[in-house]
């Protein structure tokens, strides 16, 4: 299975980065197929609406073919950064009944959390289906080492947890989008 | 399938009544064994959260048995009805992996939409399956004749669009849930 | 200045109550008038939505008083209580241009802050004043001793800063909602 | 008092752009000093968080200068548009205690009104204070006629209403910001 993880910051000096090779390496030991999708490489001016750039064609055929999705993004203003939103509403209809699983960045306490409840807004608008587990990063500035290497204890479990379930997701969701036949 | 309709509002007076019975219709229609569960029936003390109380066993064996709900519901300052949430709060394992389909009510133009926002994150949290499409009832006071027949276009549609992305993923969810043997 | 601290959870066993007291000292330290207002003891059949009974009418003089008011409450499954939603949904235009500080409370790490965002919009919905500022209470059952003392750190910055901005709305907006006359 | 129009969306062919032009007229009538700010003119590359680029500036200087401000913004996807919110990310403590109206636009029948309840988060977020009142402009393309004039009703009572709650709150922040001195 298809399941990639979207860089949801463009910002110099974006520490959200780590946690997204963090979350692809998991999803790799998963079995699952997988790579960062950055949102640095889909930047469009706001006025192209057409959907018809060659980055908008080259993301479409990434999500037409993806099993399902995982997006680890900061929290700016209690809110999804900008230029993340931007890269979604390029796309519509190729993103449906897949689910997504959302992981929060802060430099502060509280993990991103409420980002994370307005982008699972945003994702059931587009009718994917959002995880009920999660992963968060508080004060990511001190839950990697120098290596990139995680110091942080809970996040490990808690990533195994949403790849159970956006692989139980993704089965489920698959084998009704694409019914065998004998 | 059984699929039933939460009716959210205990209020005196209720309009959101005739847009439930509405949706039980339509339930019926589509094949589904369907009922009305009704909050009044399940007021409990708030101080009750031993979950042992005959309201919530009773529940319980509902909510397990069912394979996706519809909720009803007004929206009361932008928000939820407390009686609703409090009937929600009851269970919580109970209603993981179903899907539901919101139904928002409103005397004013918008629906309900901003109520159906804020549920959409509390069935997330408890691990339910939001549908993409919703049915929307404002000015409800005007939308009904006496006889409770819909005078209103646009919720026939809505109605249709809901119920066959609720059963889709009952389908599919359940298919996961529970593999069959040959 | 009179701004209670209303406690926006009845449930048994309540944890939410030691962080009131807390928010209330804080309240008198800095010479407020306060008191803790339980909503415990305005519970309403959901069915009455007269606001004639003894409950309303009493609740309604103190919130025609009240030059704002801070709120303490849990979060259940990412939102508010359904008890404190029924005790704000009995009144309306007496929290008009009046200013509110949410502190939430949670058995997990993440503070209660997604049910801060809920409530602020329902608070918003009544025409009140949200600050910026918050108070936090995460792993409350571990927050404060067998004497009720807070043993976090810093949540008494929080409910300094929180109450600074609180104090600094409710001074602003009474003098433009009730100019003096020389 | 200067209250400014923000324009939030840079799409080509933007409908926003006639609400924007409608709200600005009000405002000029109500005796405000305003205007409109484009979001095409503050376009910034999302790798520049530094706050230094000429347009953060040139906006920095605008912010502070105003006494409040009204948001024109479409709902994408039941969020904000990207460009929008990379804008507002700019600058923090400008916006601080200064009163915002927000205005939501549609192709739909909801007027946007799922959009301006995440946007009012992101304003309190930035201690803004978001008025109970707002103006919504469903189905935004039947609204305007050929020459812009709008065809609406309710807009008018709308528009009238929060510019009086926009006005009001102005003025009493502004005092409690700036005390005069005899």
């Amino acid at each position: 299975m298809y399941i990639p993880v979207i860089l949801g910051t463009a910002r110099e000096g974006r520490q959200s980065e780590k946690a997204a090779r963090f979350m692809l390496q998991k999803a790799l030991e998963a079995g699952l197929e997988s790579e960062i999708i950055d949102v640095r490489d889909y930047r469009l001016p706001a006025t192209d609406n057409s959907k018809k750039s060659p980055q908008a064609i080259q993301l479409a055929e990434k999500v037409e073919r993806m099993d399902g999705l995982i997006i680890v993004s900061p929290e700016y203003n209690h809110g999804y950064p900008g230029e993340l939103k931007m890269m979604l509403d390029m796309l519509f209809s190729e993103y449906a009944h897949k689910p997504v699983g959302i992981c929060g960045v802060s430099s502060g306490a509280w993990g991103g959390v409420r980002m994370t409840e307005q982008l699972r807004l945003v994702c059931l608008a587009a009718h994917m289906v959002p995880t009920g587990e999660a992963v968060h990063f508080p004060r990511i500035q001190e839950l990697f080492d120098d290596q990139g290497q995680l110091l942080g204890k809970s996040q490990h479990g808690q990533a195994r947890r949403l790849l159970e379930e956006l692989i139980w997701y993704a089965r489920a969701l698959k084998a009704e989008r694409e019914p065998q036949i004998d």
